[in-house]
């Protein structure tokens, strides 16, 4: 019988060009099936539910596959933790209904991003270290103007392929923790490039470099190239998959 | 004129052998003698307030230094990172009064030690994975009888050259984070190997590993065979010092 398994993986995505498997150096997907194929003795394919850059980390992706071993669940997240290299873990694993699938079933996603105001050596694979002040005031005001409805062109990359770039952002938001600046936010779906190009933006309009220009106007552009640069990967955490 | 510069120093032990200065691989306390040498174009000595071991992190290190240079402390403090490797950051400079010494004048020092009771990816470099279920309140109760002036001989490494082992324990507390447990103490002054030697033998406790035994009968032991097995260095953190 054929069983569908729902993974929870938390990954350090410093050393990885990304989720997916790919030509260019090791991936999490690929780490996760080659360690499937020992434990399970068999080739599975691992869909996750964000496919997440180069460098990016996760520590709620969820991944699933089909597979007819028997191995329990809780064996299968030990067994893959064990076989894994140390900075990829499975957090838990469990049986997911036939047609669940980790990345066509989810409702929404949540991540962070964190930004440091001074140099840090315990947090460096896991902020951007912005040497500017930034102006909290319209760090929170380019939040609120992302929240609900909206199309999302202009922080989507060029090249992504996709029918419409509309989303629902239920929740964005700064909070300040000693020298971090944190950026949450929750949608529906998330768009190629999307968290970096809009935290890359709203730090180039928080250190006063886009006078005038506001998220609205940017979001009204439908233009990658009238949003700001990306922010770079070390910062990025997927949080939570919504099911 | 001789000046006396105290430096705030963060940094990630997990590629160093320690603070000191030492034969069997490179230091801290080297590394930014280096970068001060190629700064200030002189040879200095630099004094740290916590002499941490291999694989020991500090978020609030204190040095300090004599030079005749006439570079202003914000100048030394960001020469000096951009001279570091990237896992040490200066976090601040200033002048000191001429017998201020980062580790003779400090009257007070705290410590954080950070447990994971699941496996993680991303806080693997700065926490203790412990399998085993750990009681709550044994580890509350543990803490609490820390607190007071001791003789902590039972938590001191053999080795160790002092006069006497007593040492007063202002604050010492777990708190719970998610998946984590946090170890805080602060105390006049630490002894070699005291932190890690005091988790490790209240993390037995807790898991039921020493039945009966408890943190007074093994102070009143004076006998570090009484105590249990020093935690790893990597959970460790120097957190701040007082002067």
């Amino acid at each position: 019988m054929t069983r569908n398994i729902r993974l929870l993986v938390e990954y350090d995505g410093t050393a990885y060009a990304g989720w997916q498997r790919q030509e260019n150096g090791p991936s999490i997907q690929g780490e996760i099936e080659s360690a499937l194929a020992r434990l399970l003795q068999e080739q599975v394919s691992v869909a996750g539910a964000g496919r997440t850059d180069a460098g990016v980390h996760a520590r709620g992706q969820v991944a699933s596959f089909k597979t007819s071993n028997e191995l329990p669940p809780e064996r299968i997240a030990r067994g893959l933790t064990a076989l894994l290299p140390e900075d990829i873990v499975i957090r838990g694993a469990e049986e997911a209904p036939p047609d669940f699938h980790a990345r066509f079933s989810a409702r929404g996603r949540r991540y962070s991003y964190l930004i440091a105001t001074a140099p840090t050596a315990l947090c460096r694979r896991s902020s951007w270290h912005v040497k500017q002040t930034l102006d909290a005031e319209l760090l929170d005001r380019a939040a609120a103007a992302i929240i609900g409805e909206h199309d999302f062109q202009s922080f989507c990359r060029a090249e992504a392929e996709v029918q419409h770039y509309r989303c629902i952002v239920a929740a964005a938001d700064w909070s300040r923790e000693g020298d971090f600046l944190r950026f949450n936010i929750r949608a529906n779906r998330f768009l190629h490039g999307m968290v970096r190009a809009l935290v890359g933006t709203m730090v180039e309009i928080a250190r006063g470099y886009r006078k005038g220009a506001d998220l609205a106007g940017i979001l009204g552009a439908h233009d990658r190239t009238a949003a700001g640069m990306a922010a770079p990967p070390n910062g990025l955490v997927l949080e939570e998959v919504y099911y």
